[in-house]
């Protein structure tokens, strides 16, 4: 399936390894990482995605495609702003936000309000948010959600 | 000055009379009143303004402009879905939330994310949000950070 | 009614004038202009507007509510770039386009997709717009095709 | 690179057919589609393109990726309506025009205010747009106009 992976995009390194673990983790599942495009939680988890052989989606909140960064596959530019949040969450089938500030939060309350499953490694403390403890338990939170282990 | 007032869709009488009252506040001191157009929090404010006398501005997630509340002096229609929510935050100068659900976390998350200050009445406890007890407290906040009466 | 206009944002006097003339003739009939609230066409439209009492709404390509021209009266930030010429069209209940290039050619399309009459003044000559000699010709048609006079 | 292919969504056989030879030609020579996602022109340039091994994008206007055509490798779901036009032609290099309508007249003048170079095959005669007599020569156009084969 698609997982929306949403997160900050000014990261320090711990943040960092969460981020490619859980692009790692999903890609090995055979899943497709689905997020922002840009750099912090959004390159650590393409990078680990796509170095595990995994597909990668990154949309734009620029018109400009080369704003994506390396490790996205198939990037989609939107020129939408952060309009463009609402294309992140919608284009998966569940959500995983990785720490994050504001924009991470705006993206939790539309994908909930998207109806998809939320799972929180370290970030808000939302009702409707499955904190976990690990990659693995978010991943292992989704696809129980979302009924597949694809 | 504009605010954008956010907040659910579906409310008791509660949460109707504080909106209500938070509108005719805003009218009563000359700001205009921005929101999603369409009912509960949104129809209640903007009723409140209205009858105030104040100016009221709702921008829809449909395109159709009948889809406004009858209080709405403009209406806005979009067709962006979810995605308008960027909209209603980022054409007021300050926003108040009341009550609400998911669309009101990811309208909070928004308007941080537009460096909007923020006032809750009732709402998500999220960090960045400034909660305060009536009316009159939120628009008191918002005109101070707005550094306006106006 | 609501009368969208579209045009050129770099225009000389003669188009200027017409695009003035249109405003005024349409705030005279009653009907609020709505515009793109940049310049050329959709300045000088919503001059004439405006200086005849009449309402004016620029709906920009920018999330600033700073960047509208000076006569429109309620301006909406879009963010959304080149995309917003959709909520242009669509929040019109009929379209008058003045000359104007590519933009303009993509909000014809835009108007007679979400079945709009659309009249032109020495603009694209195109199947489905009708093309009229004067600002009152344009405004006799678009008011005829919506069935009102107001 | 990424070629968009736009057009109308209810056609003959005789426009199925030029649709389908053109994303065969373009898959044969490395290209990606990006269009609509939609039916008609949409749909069979997606068949000849995926058929030949290429690679298709389709940018949905509604929220739901399932509304996209089966030959679509990689929907995006925008929820966005009309002004999704403008993600469509923006996520290509250069735009090749089918027959169609109003939306594909939309998108042509929208191609063309991205600066995007964009061929016609028995669309629309606009200035700007090479009128061409074959798929073959419609990718030759773009391929020159953008500077590459690939």
């Amino acid at each position: 399936m698609r997982v929306s992976v949403i997160g900050g995009s000014s990261i320090g390194p711990d943040t960092a390894a969460v981020a490619e673990a859980l692009g790692e983790t999903l890609a090995t599942r055979g899943h497709t990482v689905v997020c922002g495009g840009l750099g912090g939680v959004m390159e650590a988890v393409c990078r680990g995605a796509a170095e595990a052989g995994g597909e990668t989606i990154g949309i734009l909140p620029t018109d400009r495609r080369e704003d994506a960064n390396p490790w996205v596959e198939t990037p989609i530019a939107t020129g939408l702003g952060h309009a463009r949040n609402a294309l992140v969450v919608s284009n998966g089938d569940a959500a995983i936000a990785v720490a994050g500030s504001h924009g991470t939060l705006s993206e939790i309350g539309l994908a909930l309000a998207h109806g998809r499953a939320v799972a929180g490694l370290d970030t808000h403390d939302v009702e409707g948010v499955k904190t976990v403890a690990s990659p693995a338990d978010a991943v292992d939170y989704v696809e129980r959600e979302v009924g597949t282990t694809r």
